[in-house]
């Protein structure tokens, strides 16, 4: 692995030092079990927070270390669309004056560059775009702010959120993508720039650079995060999420936005965990080396205690991927009616592809795609049925080269558009040594059952 | 009335002269039944886009006619937040330049200034966004000008669409209210301003405006049309709707920016209309004389051959207003996050109290409530077995006086969560003369049984 990372799990031990005139703390790495030096950027969300609630460290200090990370590692990785250094110290000075504002107080976050910021250009990962200043903040923005968190930056989207890339290399190999749409975000995380970011998903866009990059990717349950704001591509089926380096980090951010907690109690998980293995209808679409890691990572969460049973999903299930396109691509066409009609020649040839190809779709098979999800949607009950959550791979395999593209989304495509909570947890390394995630899905509105399971997941796995 | 309006009915017979130099058209009146001379602006949008199409008449012209009638009324009715008439008429003599682009070819639309356009500015109905120029249009704009339509101008909004009135005044009587939040896009098109606008609704305020205004207000059913580019206020409700003359107008609109199209032969209701009659749960809210006229009308269909059943809804449907207040103001408090929290002191004091009360609502109050919803979204099957539509009251009663808001809801609030599509039609006339609707309602996504069975009992009542 070209670039080993060291990183605080929510639950590891934090000691503050100070070395060099220069504070730092002492975080458990997940490989070697042992106490080491690391920088604060490395902390959890939740250890800087309760590190600069308890006065160990300021919001400045916590800043000033994810800039000085960016400024050693940006040159190779590109995970940020914009960033003012001055700008966000600023910003964690203040927050080193006021009383504690609320669960984010002096915590930096990366935002996904679909979403507005009033004090920051937003590009939507597009040249028409360019230097496109918006008049106020997205809801989610101001939350995180309302909140106490800082906003540190704008990451790196793809083509608004769809497949052109930019500029973001995977952080584990530069010559690899971060997968997409959120790639700055999900590198950005992966290589501590910043401990939280947000992510959207459409398709893939979320779990997809989470798997990538080796992060944990929360998608919530449809419309658990505000969306006014985030530049709209399907209004069925845009979500927002929260990229981190732990499952609580990233469940810390819903419960500042959403007024949604897990209760503490609830992460230690009584009895067995309840586990549906499930391949899903594409799973020859991994490639033989994933499968294996996937199915040994199953079986070893039954050694951990867990009853893991294998589920297939019903044959409904075969269309859903197609009806996502179908109704995605209905829906991108006219999202982008702006764009399409005034500026299609500064569209990516994909793109204009893709909203060509929306603008055959009829209103009649549009209907008939949505007919088939809400079959399927009311087959999960039954499918959920006996377990707590289904296991599931996120990618086909390692984030491809470069030059590739971003990567296949085809394991999320079908789950989008059922608008279930579902949690990436980086668990497993391939071939050439890259990160490969598992995702945990939850029915619809159970968001604290994906948490807590990939969370146990997540420290079962990794250690 | 203080003020007669003469229009054309989608199916009214229209011919052209040229008086004075001027074009006009014979249009037969709704009350008289003869025809009468009526200026352009006067004409349907489906009767104005024929006669552009087949060489009749220009859009130069069309537009001409409706800002003349701004001119002429704006000082009184003050629909409008920003008109700019060399912009409208170079975009008119444009398409009358062009082959015809679509449906809407020519045809000039009112946009309510919450929905982004990229080349007029859009305040959203509050200060704080004094002469806010964004940078694209929104879906719905960018498909109206793709689809040939002309965009008038913006028209008034409440404050971010809530309930803080703006300075429309009634057309009918400018003493009166022309009810909210989309108050300049119902008084623009009774007045005969512009045969079409948008509105919005997420409590009751594209229905309201319509009934008070004594125009057609179709709200879809949910999502569809797209709403990239309107200002969020509640992500779960928030819907746009057309306001035009006739129903088969907005029809029209929706047909243009959706591939949905009600089928010719669909306008002829073959056999008997099977109306359900719905007093609803806040009868009790309506005056005694706007139940006597309802309840009039409904026996009135019954004589034109309608098969007229009165309905009671289920006990669950009394909790669904509550259950709309819960999750619209846990929605606008974040929604308006931006706003809330940096301009608090610039938001009216009614807004200001419903965003501090959306704060104190938690997410289980918030998840409860969906619960309600969900429930009584799953008896809509059994209300609507065997009926075609729900017809039930639109408003309280006649719009109340300017200085007392913009009208109350209620007959909307518990319709809302459902997404069902409803159909304002102006048939009735209270004891001031000023116009009062009945709603017509089909399950979720049967579009064009609202449609055509509003557009029914418009002809019959209106004769």
């Amino acid at each position: 692995m070209a670039l080993r990372m060291v990183w605080a799990l929510g639950d590891a031990f934090a000691d503050m030092c100070n070395g060099d005139g220069k504070y730092a703390f002492y975080v458990r790495t997940r490989e070697h079990g042992r106490d080491i030096m690391a920088d604060p950027n490395t902390l959890s969300a939740i250890d800087a927070a309760t590190a600069i609630r308890t006065g160990q460290l300021t919001s400045e200090r916590l800043v000033e270390a994810c800039l000085a990370r960016i400024d050693e590692r940006e040159n190779t990785v590109g995970a940020w669309a914009y960033i003012n250094p001055d700008q966000a110290l600023t910003e964690a000075r203040a927050r080193d004056k006021q009383e504690p504002k609320g669960l984010l107080h002096g915590v930096p976050v990366g935002i996904k560059d679909v979403i507005d910021t009033a004090d920051m250009p937003t590009e939507y990962g597009s040249p028409i775009y360019k230097d496109h200043q918006p008049a106020c903040d997205a809801a989610c923005v101001a939350q995180v702010r309302e909140s106490g968190g800082v906003i540190l930056g704008k990451t790196v989207s793809t083509e608004f959120a769809t497949r052109y890339a930019g500029k973001t290399r995977n952080p584990h190999n530069t010559d690899h993508t971060p997968g997409g749409s959120s790639s700055g975000s999900g590198a950005a995380v992966a290589d501590c720039m910043v401990p939280l970011a947000f992510g959207t998903q459409t398709t893939g866009s979320h779990i997809r650079p989470a798997s990538y990059c080796g992060i944990v990717g929360y998608k919530p349950s449809f419309n658990m995060i505000d969306r006014a704001g985030l530049k709209q591509l399907s209004q069925s089926f845009d979500t927002l999420g929260v990229h981190g380096r732990t499952v609580k980090d990233t469940a810390l951010v819903v419960a500042a936005l959403s007024d949604f907690h897990v209760p503490e109690s609830a992460w230690e998980i009584a009895g067995r965990p309840k586990i549906a293995f499930c391949r899903t209808p594409v799973w020859d679409e991994a490639d033989a080396k994933t499968q294996a890691l996937v199915e040994e990572a199953a079986s070893r969460l039954g050694g951990h205690g867990a009853e893991v049973v294998e589920v297939t999903l019903p044959a409904a299930f075969d269309e859903l991927a197609e009806a996502h396109t179908t109704i995605s691509e209905f829906e991108f066409c006219r999202a982008l009616s702006y764009e399409r009609t005034n500026f299609l020649e500064m569209l990516s040839e994909h793109l204009r592809g893709r909203l060509e190809h929306g603008m055959g779709w009829t209103r009649t098979e549009y209907e008939a795609a949505w007919q088939k999800v809400a079959h399927c949607a009311g087959l999960m009950e039954d499918v959920f049925n006996g377990y707590d959550v289904i296991l599931a791979p996120s990618v086909p395999g390692e984030a491809p080269r470069f030059e590739e593209g971003t990567g296949s989304p085809i394991f999320s495509q079908f789950w989008t558009p059922l608008g279930l909570p579902c949690v990436n947890v980086p668990v497993l390394e391939g071939p050439t040594d890259l990160p490969i995630g598992i995702q945990l899905l939850a029915p619809l509105g159970e968001d604290a059952r994906a948490l807590t399971h990939a969370d146990w997941v997540h420290r079962k796995l990794s250690g």
